[in-house]
């Protein structure tokens, strides 16, 4: 007898079922190069109606070996159609996070270097299909209060500036990355020669920005690009001065009900 | 000039604002020993409304300091209020996380052990109060379909039952832990002898369980107490024969409108 | 003035200067397909006499990026090499670790999947170069008590075994794996159909292991191969009836001196 | 049949066989209050001897349960030699990593604020007695380069400086602490008001140091106590301007062969 099969008898159904923190080796889409290879972690899910007892777990594995090699905002609502059908199900989820690699010229010498961001994309499919984008952006913070309150200096740190999306048409996500890096006292390079340093100090010098007023600048800027109807924005520092965090968050929905 | 209480012109309120990642000393409420020592790492957030420019960071710390020592169910609504005035806010937020011991006796031999389980609680205090209390619990699940179709033997391997819940009147943790320790193929120890290792290797094989008879029958359980309007159980296997997980989740909101 | 190139009046060497936890996106050599694309975590270092007193880690950073694309056994020397020439330095040293994919079918059906294991490389130059490769194999273990006194069953869990060498002619990764997989009870896939499922299960009853076994088997078998002088071996089980793990090791030097 | 008793044929010893990752709430000396409670997380482990299949793992558990509530460097030895004994073992060993808390007061202020540090101790028994202790210290860094060549403003930022030492006669962990902090740009608090944050900002930027700086002056200051034959200093920035760590470690063996 196929156990998966049976009914169960408790009648609950269950919401998610499915595999959890998978690595497979991808592909994804680059503005710069075409196609980009990284290293993606996966959980894949379906419902599971209250009369089954178990979901076959094998068959997300064979539906992510017949699409190795190509993860897109494009692609997730059809992987995620193939996994409903081959599990039979009403709903399907997908999560995969990445890091993504962009090439950035130092801003005064243009020294070429590979910056490295975070990515993920959450899609779930059932009567609609749903799909949240986001991508983490190292970042430099100077502190508006230390800069105003001292005579001399001001402290900074890095900071990570947390985006997740929904969206009306196809977007790269270097663009979201650019709103962000524009959001901050500075942007992060991998490699900056002396001229560069120099630049990036001062530059995060005179532009001061609370972690408050990080997410603000992303967020009124985001909305300008009027493609994104859903925006969770959250910003942190690894405060230089305390052993913790200061952290702000907004989301918002600006779609109609 | 006070930084933080100028005015911020981009009109833009921000949904959480603070400290996070705090490692601070507590002490809980124990059912066998009155109160325990622990350790528990906090979020702090308030809300700042669309006209200020920043939260006051330090007031944070200046509430967690008074209340030192004493983090309950029962005292959570107090903390969140003196947050809420100490930084003029509309809503307070405050989530920890702590390990929680239970000393507990090997089934046969009855040899005393101390148990580990991660708990968490995550406040909101707004007009309403909302308090979610969550344990993560390890146990053993042994596979139904591998012991259906092998002549001898079945694979199993350590899990995590992740229970949140909402609740009417203040309960115990150990509560929850017991019910999800009994839905489960079988409990986990810290010390086990000889005749244990063989009662809990027996009783497990016995008691074959998929991570999605683990979420229904913890959650068929809890119903009974009726006690939680709301429930998020998620059941995860590290699976003993791949290198991913088996998962299944759970959430049912059982509250009027 | 280059302030890094100011002498530094404490007089103290230091052993170990430069940048880490870098991430980078790399191609190593596969056995099964030539190349793989993956994405390493590397720490790049040198010495630094005591009168100098900083080093130019923007260099370290220019060295990465002219070596982009092949990272291997024969490569490493190289790379340090252009480190230490490029940093003016005695020694030199690169650690990087990645996930490495490798192509392996169900033990019965011969269904694909796609297994991740995680290797590393240590290497170092001063007079001598010197190299460590190492990786972790996941695995199943049965304990071997737990099925002695048991009626029927007996507990297993995922495990790790972690392997170090020292080598003296170039090796796959991919033996050092085969031979973790027949030192366990059994080898771990990513998609088992259920006659594989079957399978797997009754080959670990059959082998039941300790980590103290795991540990010595595998020893026993790379010593065969005639071509490590120098050993870790770790072996680490996420026990199933524990929220512990048990552990083994051994570090053997068959170096002459 | 004792099965972990039995004669293993393969001839090979085991270096270290035991238990790992078990969390235990304990308590440590305290300078200030006399005694601390906090949670350790532990490893013991023993040798087995080649003629032995495995070692008996409940037995550390009942070593630690026997011990609960004290851990201390005088103590350490005692807890070594219980292991050895009741293991019947050559050699033993235990290591523990757990928070430490320390009221600081603010520089200008003095309001109080709890300090967190991650300590560890690792000790080995054999023929000869052996201790490590360490401690992680937070703390802020401003670069000296980056200072030197910009009109205003520096890169600063969190780092840890992380101490290893071997030691003569008993010290308090805050004398080791003390050291780290005079050893860096400025000290962290949990907790500033304005007047101590306009502090630590011009503090930190009189005194820029680079990670090779910090690991220099922290082993000249940590020699003068003439306490300590062993030490291992790491400094780790998490650059502000870059998303990965700068780096410097020194490891020095004073003691007599």
């Amino acid at each position: 007898p196929d156990i998966q099969s049976l009914p169960d008898e408790r009648k609950i159904p269950i919401d998610k079922v499915g595999v959890k923190g998978l690595r497979y080796p991808i592909s994804v889409k680059d503005r710069q190069k075409g196609l980009q290879h990284t290293v993606g972690l996966f959980d894949l899910f379906v419902n599971l109606p209250h009369d089954f007892k178990g979901a076959h777990m094998s068959r997300f594995i064979e539906v992510l070996n017949e699409f190795r090699g190509e993860i897109s905002m494009e692609k997730f609502r059809e992987i995620l159609e193939k996994i409903k059908s081959k599990l039979n199900a009403k709903s399907a989820h997908m999560n995969v996070e990445f890091p993504y690699f962009i090439e950035k010229n130092a801003p005064i010498t243009g020294t070429p270097g590979l910056m490295s961001y975070t990515c993920f994309m959450r899609g779930a499919l059932a009567d609609r299909f749903d799909l949240i984008v986001g991508v983490e952006v190292p970042v430099t913070t100077v502190c508006p209060c230390s800069k105003e309150i001292s005579e001399y200096g001001a402290h900074n740190q890095r900071g990570i500036v947390r985006v997740q999306l929904r969206f009306r048409k196809l977007f790269w996500i270097e663009e979201i990355i650019e709103v962000v890096e524009s959001s901050v006292s500075s942007e992060i390079y991998s490699l900056l020669k002396r001229p560069d340093e120099k630049f990036v100090t001062e530059k995060a010098y005179e532009n001061p920005m609370f972690v408050e007023d990080v997410v603000r600048l992303a967020l009124s800027r985001l909305r300008e690009k009027n493609n994104f109807p859903w925006y969770k924005i959250e910003a942190e520092n690894f405060e230089s001065i305390h052993n913790h965090s200061a952290y702000a968050s907004i989301e918002k929905d600006f779609s109609p009900e």
